[in-house]
């Protein structure tokens, strides 16, 4: 393409909203524009960027022998509905109702478009396994925008669903994908780490998300599921339970002021409100409870909040701040497991001012053990007792082993080799490609723009005739493009009448790999070749270029 | 692709909704899956041939120079309402409420998006003219979904817009655009007509759309918006106007048959509430209104309905059926040019029980003149004065020329040669893809399936073996299979453990192009050679394959 026939709205700074190197280039570079908070237009360089990037995902798609279809944006209210999954109650689904009053889910992506698809062409074992994979735009109604395309209100998601029968080919499946996305990722330049869980994250000092590492083993995990090693079990004598006053104590660190000792001696009982019963919630006093491994822990979630005020009075007969779990008025009542293993510790009384000191578990109550922590870095690995570090993290995509869950809720079944029912089990993948390919500029620039990797970018080589007025210049560019064109390279030609500086800001900002520079050598038969990924500029022959170029562009 | 590791999903018939030949056949050779009404899933092969038709239609866009874009779905409500055009008030767009309460219309497809992002990019009128496009998703509330993917709730559709500075360029453009839209329809085995306003259509028996074709000459046009001839003027002599008794004849035919006469000799006052305002139409006894061409004339509309009983008492003073433009309490009267040509004609006396006769134009009152009829067969050609014939049609695409309507109301300008703000010329032009793939169906099937073109076929090739279990025979045909990939062409390998006569009927009824069928004639290395659209079996040697099979590709 010639410059001057194409939109290329490069700029030379950016207004608001800069907190992001990804996002100040991908403006300044002409890629994406912003229409509304969370909205965005892909410019032509934003939007060959995005082909490039669903391209090569199509072609690892492929060779795992996925098929690409294309799921209806809109999934009927019943059929999201049959199926008892946390995700239909996010508050991030859009809803419409269209003309003859039926409602509909709308934005795409939804597990159940996929299940309900496969339910209906899968009869019998024989034709499992098999997988299906879509890259289409979703829309989602996310409370907080930010950082661009890398948290916004749509974008193009590949999922990927595979369904098998047996669990000896799910490992199988499940290392293809990781194959698969290990082959997109390095393909987009972008250097990844792999949780335990499958889940995959970049390292960014402004990522919202938490991954625990061990310091000394292999042991990686996004800090929403991440375990820690429990300490050894307290073996002191259980003392006589005894209710003491505690006047105007109410936090855990007004009590260990009082007590003068520190929180981890208490244990504290946090009230929620899940579907609509109440569900207390015990923590050691200088842990936080972990939301989302308790609403893992509590099947459906029809709606989850704090217990407010009314409801905390209600459970414990006492004002807030003195709730424990002798006595408690709750339906459910979770305890952390750390809680089984210490002795004699405190917790309230359910009564105003007052709380129990040597208290113990299994003595004074029980309730249902699990891991309901948030962990930290005073934390020790679960797999080998060393030192845990938390990263920030961005997140790139997911595997994620659904078994037969959701087959089972959908009835989602196929007649096994001895003719009977059985549900199919399913794995699924995603990738959000737009954060994606922000994720891509986050590791891929430098001060002068982006250093787009060669899978990646939106042209491959740049031409430039460094003085536009200078005929023979202009002219051997124009040759070198048509050559290099008619040769299938995807190249671009500056035929701008702007100063070579300008030219080679610009060319710089994009990111494309290889430029051409025509400049006064040209009368010897000679011109410029830079890559974009290192500063030396080599002259070289004209008869040379596209030797060169595809050499370049043929290097791993 | 092997067809055993594939979800092909053939069926031998259709329940429901089977009125259309091409939704029948298309959900039995398992391309697309209905969803709910208006809501289909586009399955393995039907995502092939998504892509394929996609991708030859991009080729065209790039030729001329047009440059891809992706527009958000996402569309402000404040930027559409700047723009007051009909479209805006369609009941057709679904809105949405974010959760910060902003209000978004939803499904892309909004000249506006496009128009703001060159508001936003074009300063000089050294960047016109310049085009972009997109291919995406649309959503939309369609009032009768019907046809299968024909009209629907959700299609992927081609929106290009040239945005240009002077009227030479337009024409250019105009005529551009005419080729492309050729190339793609020519390409897709469409037999297509394009009327004089640039609409593209094909004949249909079921269409739901008409046009006027001349029969002597090249007069064609959509019948929303196609004239016809006028009647010579009569020129006789004016009666005096006089007001008689017609009790009980409200209706035209009820009057025809009062005065024994036939409806030509009326004329017919039918009321509107358009924008809240009483909008009379008048047009011959015998024609009907054509609402198209009202709204068309009005501007701006945000509602359009006919006026209640309420409303035409008000009017008229008079029960309903009695109607006429004397005396008649509205805010605009709209009057057919054909009735400024009659003399001495009847209408309604806004009097209960009577009506008006030797009634004139001018004489006795007046309004806005303008078509506002609907053409019949009875019509004749505007042109060249010969006969109409009204053909049903469906539609396939459209250009049309914006000029600067929209930029002016948007304040879309850039400087022009003097340093002046200009507002920018646009051109549209759409085509609705999925529409087109099922029109491809409806040109191109036979009694045994669809017969694809070439360029849109979602495969090239397929090899079957006879016998799945004679291993000479399936070794053969995995061998042609392998060689066929090795050099680029989409085939598909019948691997199943069918009968030989089930895989020809799915290769028929999914319309492969070529079929190659490894039988007996094997031992002596030949194999059946055989066309989709030709009954013709040859047999060729296994040497011959891949020359044969090319050759055909590339035939014109």
């Amino acid at each position: 393409m010639k410059l001057s026939k194409m939109i290329l709205g490069t700029l030379r700074e950016v207004q608001g909203e800069t907190e992001l190197e990804s996002y100040k280039l991908m403006v300044r570079a002409g890629i994406i524009r912003k229409v509304a908070s969370g909205v965005y237009n892909f410019m032509p360089t934003g939007k060959k960027i995005i082909n490039n990037v669903n391209s090569l995902i199509k072609n690892e798609m492929e060779k795992m022998d996925s098929q690409e279809i294309e799921v209806s944006q809109f999934v009927p209210f019943e059929s999201l509905n049959q199926c008892n999954n946390k995700e239909n109650n996010s508050t991030d689904t859009f809803e419409i109702v269209d003309k003859s009053q039926k409602k509909f889910y709308v934005g795409a992506g939804f597990k159940e478009s996929y299940i309900e698809i496969m339910k209906n062409e899968i009869k019998s074992y024989k034709q499992l396994p098999v997988s299906i994979y879509s890259i289409q735009k979703r829309i989602k109604d996310e409370t907080k925008p930010k950082f661009g395309i890398i948290k916004s209100k749509e974008f193009n998601e590949l999922q990927c669903y595979v369904f098998y029968d047996d669990s000896v080919e799910a490992e199988q499946y499940v290392n293809r994908l990781c194959e698969v996305f290990n082959g997109i990722y390095h393909k987009c330049g972008i250097d990844f780490i792999k949780t335990n869980s499958l889940k995959f994250f970049i390292k960014h000092s402004l990522g919202e998300e938490g991954m625990a590492c061990c310091e000394a083993c292999e042991y990686k995990e996004d800090l929403e599921i991440a375990k820690c090693a429990l300490r050894e079990k307290e073996e002191d004598d259980m003392k006589p339970l005894n209710k003491i006053s505690t006047p105007d104590t109410r936090t855990i660190d007004e009590l260990a002021s009082f007590f003068n000792t520190t929180p981890e001696y208490f244990v504290k009982t946090i009230i929620y409100k899940i579907n609509n019963k109440i569900v207390a919630v015990m923590v050691r006093g200088d842990r936080e409870v972990n939301e989302t491994k308790v609403k893992s822990s509590m099947g459906y979630i029809v709606s989850f909040e704090l217990a407010d005020e009314d409801m905390v009075r209600y459970a414990t007969s006492a004002e807030v701040g003195f709730a424990g779990p002798i006595n408690l008025k709750c339906d459910t009542l979770l305890v952390d497991e750390e809680i089984t293993r210490m002795r004699n510790f405190m917790v309230g009384a359910n009564d105003t001012g007052y709380h129990y000191e040597y208290v113990n578990y299994e003595r004074d109550f029980t309730g249902i053990v699990g891991d309901f922590k948030k962990i930290t870095e005073k934390d020790k690995c679960p797999v080998c007792g060393n030192s845990i570090k938390i990263k920030s993290v961005m997140r790139l995509g997911e595997i994620a082993n659904l078994e037969t869950t959701y087959a089972e809720n959908m009835n989602a079944v196929f007649l096994d080799k001895l003719g009977k029912n059985k549900p199919m089990s399913i794995i699924e993948a995603s990738i959000n490609v737009d954060r994606l390919l922000a994720l891509i500029v986050e590791q891929n620039h430098d001060e002068n723009g982006i250093v787009w990797p060669k899978s990646v970018a939106p042209y491959e080589v740049i031409v430039i005739a460094a003085v536009f007025k200078n005929e023979e210049q202009m002219k051997a560019a124009e040759n070198i493009y048509n050559k290099l064109r008619s040769i299938g390279i995807d190249v671009l030609l500056d035929d701008r009448d702007e100063r070579a500086g300008v030219k080679f800001k610009d060319a710089d900002l994009i990111g494309v790999p290889i430029r051409i520079t025509v400049g006064k050598k040209i009368s010897d038969g000679k011109v410029e070749f830079k890559l974009r990924n290192n500063d030396n500029v080599e002259d070289i022959n004209i008869s040379d270029i596209e030797e060169k170029v595809l050499s370049e562009l043929h290097k791993n």
